[in-house]
Formats: structure tokens, sequence, C-alpha cells
């Protein structure tokens, strides 16, 4: 079973937790607590020996802490998640073998692609593979068949695997927090459109992916992930961007793994992970 | 403060533990928990907000507590090491910069070498050296030279910084869990002498060095770090020696950062490493 | 196209090449050359621009060089490989999905399983599988079997995905330098069976893979490419063989990019990589 | 012997450059080549047996060579450095330790720094320590007591190993291609001031650090290493700060090697680095 909970700071908040734990003789087997102490604000994930009575632990929990407490017991042990896409396969490639064999942490509910490159992919795995197109229609109208189409599946979250629109604050509102994307640098660099022609320019000795999760800013929201592969001035531009699919892959599946397994928390615009 | 705490596993440690935190008013500021499944060990190791009474704390927890815990409360804020060396400079001068700039956290009482080599450079920083040498002498009585001369500062830690003697199975249990050593490979591979000549003959595409415990059989000891650097066909072992030097400062600067600051936990023959 | 050439160290030899280059007004885009001095060892890979006449140059450079030289132009644009399993799917995975986006470098032939798990993996992505069971029959008559089967599609390399079954000494020669094998360790570490039990009980905090050429002596071919990723004491020895399938596939997915580049060398034990 | 070769790419250079070799007996040892494609630059380093007529080699090469080619042979075996500091210890120490046991590549000359704080340092290691303050003085008075102390020297290379006041266009322009800075951050994320500040509030997952030539955009020189360390929420900006010295100190050890040793050609804002 695995309990996180987020709270604002106070004394006593470990022993009143593990103190309702122990009263129902659950045992814990690793247990990682954060305290920002500059937001004094209280992060806690803990793993513990089985039991059936989630709802009563929860119950129990909410009970001793504070009211605005976040609390999750025994989180979507069959989390669901919607990949969206353009026309790049290798982090749609790698979500879908994990899914294939189980090895993902949640069960991949459709793709949509705005291009229909990635249809035959989805078909071999027998993974239902939606063709919304945003030509010759506004944003709006586009993303309303998006959100009719997810909607359809209750995600627990969006993936955005080399999805190469910009999404609306309306739309990244509509499932905040839900929203997670992999994008094509070391964020904060190179921030916007061609970021290895740029990286390439710049004469870069690495290029770096970052998964994110979705916030109104792009390419501002809060940080999983990161991590980098050297290149030097051998590589053209062409060369970092198939370097960079590695690294994209590597990355987002990274995110992939912490989120899925419940040890990410998000307070204003960074993330606690317990990796 | 820092409290770190081993014992055997049962339910309810962290309920006990925290509780008496929270009657005392000590706030905890970070939390890191690990019980081994396999052999139901319990380590903890608490950050708080400061207190004066570390004495009574240590028996607070103590009285709710198993009676085989080990625990120590604000262990050891100025902590002494001695430093064993031969020739190389290396490791020793990372260690002497970092003394002499308050940012070792602990004080070199001392320095002993085998050759007179690096006698200098402890002048330069007005460190103790004494040269003890083994030429001519037993085993034995070598090691009795340096056991008086250990003794005279009461250290903490003894660092092995490319300490080219192999110590006795005498030397070692009378300072049992305390002996810090640099080892330039990555153990297991390539135990024994000349592992850069190994190395290079076998064409690895790596090399690593790792810092370790001693114990009675050599190179097998609790590993604490280890890391690499990549290699590759123009290295000749003379080269691979020289980029181990690098490596091995990094591995043991790293391991003396996280034992100082009491993150290391030992039990059997392995380490449990709270970074 | 692309130039590798390895002989006998001489004076004159880069000269002697470059001459018959421009003589016949090839230019030069990349060149990477290298000496193993202790061996007299003499290597150059060269990019250059196009031609036509692949043969007449090999002819052209043979009339300058020594004897015994072995030379490749533009070597075998079109690679054919062929792939052995067992049950493990994450490196056929990787490879499959490159083969069916054109990204590999080169075309899976056939894959041949001892276990039917990876059948229906194959079949969609219509890449023929021969399950070829080692069950109730000789390890002579296994290895003819296979050997029967991978004659009929005379590939360029063989590569072992998570072969579970040793090679006799007689397979291996008939495709001398021209089997591959992802070793689930950092070698020299760890060599034999269960080694991420075994790095488990030594208590590493790395875990290596390693993509080496297979010769007589199991796990000491030439390498050619390592990489290791981080552990800690909360990885079960279950959690290491999780995270070794993450770094194994990404070293044979680097083995099989600079082999199929022809970026790779062997003389006697060991290689020269020109990444 | 090294030979570093730069200029304007066209058929036939290698072949005209070794034959000179060849024709003076001499074995190359080792040869890096690169042409950029984009700029038609040619660019090679050649190792070589020894020899002693470094100026007719040169002139031979010439002779054979485009007029704006730029060749150096056996380039300044005993480099000259000074480095400027401020008041950080870390950078300077680690180049004063390899300046005093000769694995530098360089000899230190001297020392500047705009406080006193590194002085007393210097001292132990017997390299001059000259105290230049930036206080009540324009900054052409600073800068032109500045130039005046490093005139002295002749230096091959001017280090900024901490130098926290930023150079007008005139001082760089006066030393172009000659100065090396350490940046504490992965440029171009975290241009300016306070970088590890910045990269605590973005909550970021890695700290970097980059080792650059400087021009006079500020941030903007050519690169030569780069490298990161994983950092993660439990990271404040201080300790951000703290292991910004360990990569900080790796970095520039990195990029004096490989500037020292002839590896590292600049073109245009870009470096060609030969590892």
């Amino acid at each position: 079973m695995v309990i996180v909970i987020q709270c604002k700071d106070q004394v006593g908040l470990v022993a009143s937790i593990t103190t309702v734990l122990m009263r129902k003789g659950i045992n814990i087997i690793s247990m990682r607590e954060f305290v920002n102490t500059e937001d004094a604000r209280f992060f806690v994930r803990i793993e513990t020996t089985e039991s059936n009575d989630a709802a009563l632990i929860e119950a129990a929990l909410q009970a001793v802490l504070p009211e605005d407490t976040a609390i999750k017991v025994n989180p979507l042990p069959d989390k669901k998640i919607v990949v969206l896409v353009t026309k790049e396969y290798h982090c749609l490639s790698d979500i879908l073998i994990r899914n294939h064999f189980n090895t993902l942490g949640a069960k991949v509910q459709c793709v949509i692609g705005n291009h229909t490159t990635l249809q035959e992919l989805c078909n071999k795995f027998n993974v239902p593979f939606h063709y919304i197109s945003h030509e010759g229609i506004s944003k709006t109208i586009f993303e309303e068949k998006l959100i009719h189409t997810i909607q359809q599946y209750q995600p627990d979250y969006i993936i955005l695997a080399k999805f190469m629109r910009i999404l609306s604050p309306q739309f990244v509102a509509l499932f905040a927090g839900h929203i997670i994307n992999i994008h094509h640098s070391f964020l904060p660099a190179f921030i916007g459109a061609h970021p290895y022609r740029q990286a390439y320019e710049r004469g870069v000795k690495m290029i770096g992916a970052t998964a994110h999760f979705v916030t109104n800013d792009l390419d501002e929201g809060p940080i999983i992930v990161q991590q980098i592969i050297p290149v030097n001035h051998a590589f053209t531009a062409a060369d970092m961007i198939k370097a960079g699919r590695e690294i994209e892959t590597a990355v987002l599946a990274k995110a992939l793994q912490v989120v899925l397994d419940d040890r990410v928390f998000v307070y204003k615009n960074k993330t606690v992970v317990f990796e």
C-alpha cells in the first residue's frame, strides 16, 4: 500500500500519521518525508505492508491532520493514460512496448494524433487511435474535439509524447496537474521552437530533455525529470535531433515511472520527487 | 540536530520516535527511513530544528526503543580524522584544501605517511605529518607504531587516501567500522594489484573508483560510493591511471561528505546511504 | 562513402591513402586515425564525399598498402542482422522498433527464439520468427538447427539480445567476429550467472551492462560499449533486474549503432571505436 | 610532437600534410581530422614521434598549404598562465595543486585578485599574488592595472577562476582567444547573475557549469566543456552553490587539460575539441 500526504507543516505530523498506522497494525516498509522550510510545506510518501481498508485509513489519517491536507491511500492501482502525438515515433513506441508487456505502471487507453503517421503502430498493439486534425478548424474547435475524446476515457494523466501543438490555457486548466510533456531541451535553455538548431548554433557540448507538468506558461511548468547526453563539434543539427530522440525517450520513461508510482508531489511551480 | 537510529524492525518504531520528538516540541525538517525487509532491519535519519538537550533526547528515545538500538543524537559535530598516505598527492590534496577552508565536515588531526613524499604539502597547511616507514621492520611493529600515533588523536575516522600497505585483521578490528579506503577500481572488478593495467588489458570502456569501509577481507568491505568515467581505446595504462586520479579524488570526497554528515549506516556487509 | 582500413603500422600510411583519394578527386569529410603503439597497429576510418567506384578505390588503396591490410570501402550499405532471443522483450523490442522505422542501420532478417514468448511481438512487425527449442536435443543438434536457419539469411551480424544459451566454440568460430552479445553486468565484474543477485549481495552502488563481441571464452570477448546506472540500498535484487533492463537496452542500441556505422575495429581482444 | 592546423577545406589537404611528414621520416601516432562542411573549414591535430626541427616542419607544411593556414608545430611545451580570482577558493585551489605537482600542463605565473582573500593560499605555494582592487577607481583604470600586471608575465592564457568582475570589450580584445572563464551554469540557461538562485526558483533537476573562451558578449563565447550534476527538491539555493563548486572545479580542470594539450580549435563562435 502507498500513502502520500501533502499539507502545511507543523510539529508532530509524522507522529500523528505513524501512530494511526501503528494502531491499525500496519508496518512501514519505506518512508520518505520532506519539509520545504521556505514554504513550511510537508510531504510524505509511505509504503506499508498490505491492508484492505484504504478508505478507513484515509479517514483515520484525515481525522488527525490539518483540514487542507491532501491524502491519497493506495492511489489508483490501475492508472489510465491517454497519449497525444504528432508524427515522431520514439516516445510513443517506448510507451506502447511497456504498455504491451505490462511494465508501464498504467494502461494506455488510447492515442490521439493530429496526423495519421502513428496510427499503424497503434493498430499493431491494438490500442485505439483517434485522428483529430488541427487543420482547417479553429484552435477552440480542435481542442473541443480533443477534450471530447479524452473525457470518454477518464484518464489519470494525459501524456504529450512529442505532440507539436501548443495547448490553450483553457485546455490546460481543465486537466490541471494531469498533463505531462516531454520538452526537447534542458529547460530553461532553448525555450521555444527549434531547440536543436539553437543548440547547434550555440555550440553546446551537451543536449538535454525535460519532462514537466504543463501549465499555462509554455515550457514553464514544474519539472519532473531532466537528463543530458554529451555531444561534440562533429554533431550536425540533424545528429543532435537524432541523439535527442534517445534522451527524450529515456526522460519521458523515467518521468512516467516516478509519476505513476506516486513518487511525485507538485507544490507551486516545483516538484518533490521521492526517487 | 541530526538523529540517526538503527535497530531491529517492528511495528510502530517511527510513531514512537516521532512522538518523543513531538512531546519535546522538536520539529522534523527532514526524515529518511528505510527498512531492509530481508533482514528486518530499521534505519532512520532525522534532521530537526535545534535543541539543547541531546543526552535527554537520546535517553527518551532509548526508553521507547528496543534494547539493541544504536542511537546517535547530534553526533559529533566536530569530527576528527587521521589520514594515511603513501606517495600519491591527489586525494590528500583535496582533503587538505577542504580542511583548510572548513568545508570538509571534520578536522584533519594529522597525516601519517610511510614515505616522506607528502610531508611538505602537509607543512604548507600546518597539518602534523608523521613519517612511519614500513621498511626494515615487521608488519606488527609497523602497525603498532601506526596505532600508537593514531590513538593520540582519538579520530572518529581513519582515511586511507591511497595508502598502499595492506592492514592486518588485528589493525582493522581495532578500528572496526572507522576505516575508509579509496579503491582504484569499480569493485568487484579488478580486485587486487594493478587494476588500471588489468583494465587496460581487458579493453574496458569505463574505469571506476570505490570508497568503502575496510574489513578483514581485502577490497570486500561495505561500499559507500562508486562512480565511473568513460575511457576509450586511445587510453594507455598510464592515461587510465591519470584519469583514475580524478575519479578517485571525487569518489573519496563524496564518501567523506556523506559519512561525516551522518548519512551512512552499516549493516552486515552493506551500507544504507541517505543522500 | 565510408572507408575503413586496418593494418600493421608504418611511416607514410596516411599519406599513401589520402594521396590515392586526392588523385580520384575525393574529398575527406571526416577522418579518425589511431595507432596502437604497443602493437604497432594502424586503424583509420574515413568519410568522404560520394563516389561510384568503390571497387576501383579499394584496388587503388590495396596497391599502395601492405599485403595483409584489411580494407572495406563503402561497406555493406544494407547490412543484415539476425537476432537470437529467449524470453526477455526489452532489447528485442527496441531493435524491432528501430527496424520498423528504418533507424537501425540494418534490416532484421529474422528472429530466432528458443522459446515462443516473443513470437507474437515479431508477428506484429512482420519479422519472421523461428522457434528452435533446445529441449530434448543435444547442444550439437540445437546449434546445427540454429546454423541452418541463420545461414539462410546470410547476416552480417548475429545479435544475442538476451539469448540465454551458451554457444559452443564451434558455433562461435563459424561466425567469428560477427556475433554481438549484451551482457548484464559491468564486465569483468559479476561474470557468470545471476549477476544482479551478485550485485545485490555485494551492495554495489552502480549496475552496468556490456555489449561485446562473442569469443570462445564466455564473457571475455572484445568490449564495444559499457554504461552504468546508479543504484542504492533501497534496490532489491528484483529492482536491479528492472533497472538493468533499461541499461541493457541502451547499451545494446549504442553498440549496434557504432558497429553498423562501421565505427568499430577489432584487434586481439580489444576494440577501437571511433565514436 | 603535436601539430595543429586550421584552414579552409580543399581536396588533398591530408595527403599534402602527411606527405610532408612522411618525407621527413616522421611517424604519425594519432591523428584527428574534422571538416565543418557548413563552413568548409578544415581542422587537424597530429601527434607524431619526436623530431628536432619544428621550424623546418612548419615551413615545409606552410609551403604546401593555403596561405591563410594557421599552423602550430610542437606548440608551446611550457605554457604560461595567469589566474584571476575574487574570493572563492575552489577553482584556484585545484589549479595550484596541479601546478605544484606539475600535472597542470602549464605553469602558473601569478594570481591576481581583486580581494586579498586568496593571497595566503598563493603564498603557501610560492605563487606570486597581486592584489588589484576595483574599488574607488574607474573600470578603465582597474583594467589598465590588470593589463600592466598580466603583460609582465606574457601568459599564453588568462584563466578567470571565479573572477567576479565583467571585463570590457577593450580588455577582451587585447587578449582575444586567450581568456578562459568558468561560468556557473549550463549555458545558455541562467545567463547573468545569481544562476543558482535562478536554478533553485525554477526547480531544475540538474545544475551545470560551462568553461568557455571569453568574447565581448557576456557568457556568449565559444564553449569548451560543459558538465552537469543531478540535484533534487531537497537542495536549497545554498546547497546548489555548494554542489556547483564541485562541478565548476571539475569543468575548469577539464577545459584547461584540453586547451593546454592543444586539443581545442576555435572558429567563429564554436570550438572543435579533439578529446
